[in-house]
């Protein structure tokens, strides 16, 4: 049984780039741990990923902005959003002083026929 | 694009029962936000899913029991566990002055063929 804690080796420092931890990893999906000390998304830089991801602040803050928004969301810890497959998004800021921890869950469209619709 | 707060809608006061709110739904998964307000399985039942499920305590503090084992698993924030199908478990106490935040992914087995070993 795969067991942990989210606070398991934090850095106690600034890392150079943000750190991933697959948590969990099936075929449909993968749970994964990513930690931020400051990063954000180089300038003009997009990520346009295959998969959906829904993923969670669970401690820290965070900016995000959603490609042909106007500006960015303000992401605290509890807050929640949904990227679909290829919605452009990019981090603008996470928090210098303390590590962000974000839960990222990926999960491949439905083998079963088209999206549903939400 | 479903966005919102973990925090959204707390009960205020101890509820009768658990609070339960899906907050995304795909054939192979299911996100769920789970709030106890002092509830535990009652005494002799245990949950016996047809799911494997990982569960994650966001907010407040729980007791685990987990069927065979000698004693309760303690869980505070950060905590998660995998508790694969038919792992029979019980909640034996939650927080009761504070409402304990879980987030629980709920999953079928592969499509594919057999469970990965992990």
């Amino acid at each position: 049984m795969e067991t942990g804690s989210l606070w398991d080796d934090l850095p106690a420092r600034p890392l150079d780039a943000e750190l991933t931890n697959v948590l969990l990893e099936r075929p449909a999906f993968r749970i994964e741990r990513i930690v931020s000390t400051g990063q954000a998304t180089p300038e003009g830089q997009w990520y346009d990923q295959e998969t959906d991801e829904w993923v969670l602040v669970v401690k820290g803050r965070a900016r995000l902005r959603i490609e042909g928004e106007a500006q960015d969301r303000e992401l605290g810890e509890g807050d929640f959003v949904l990227l679909p497959a290829h919605c452009r998004h990019r981090v603008t800021w996470t928090e210098p002083d303390v590590p962000t921890v974000w839960l990222a869950i990926h999960f491949a469209a439905s083998p079963h026929g088209p999206r549903q619709s939400q």
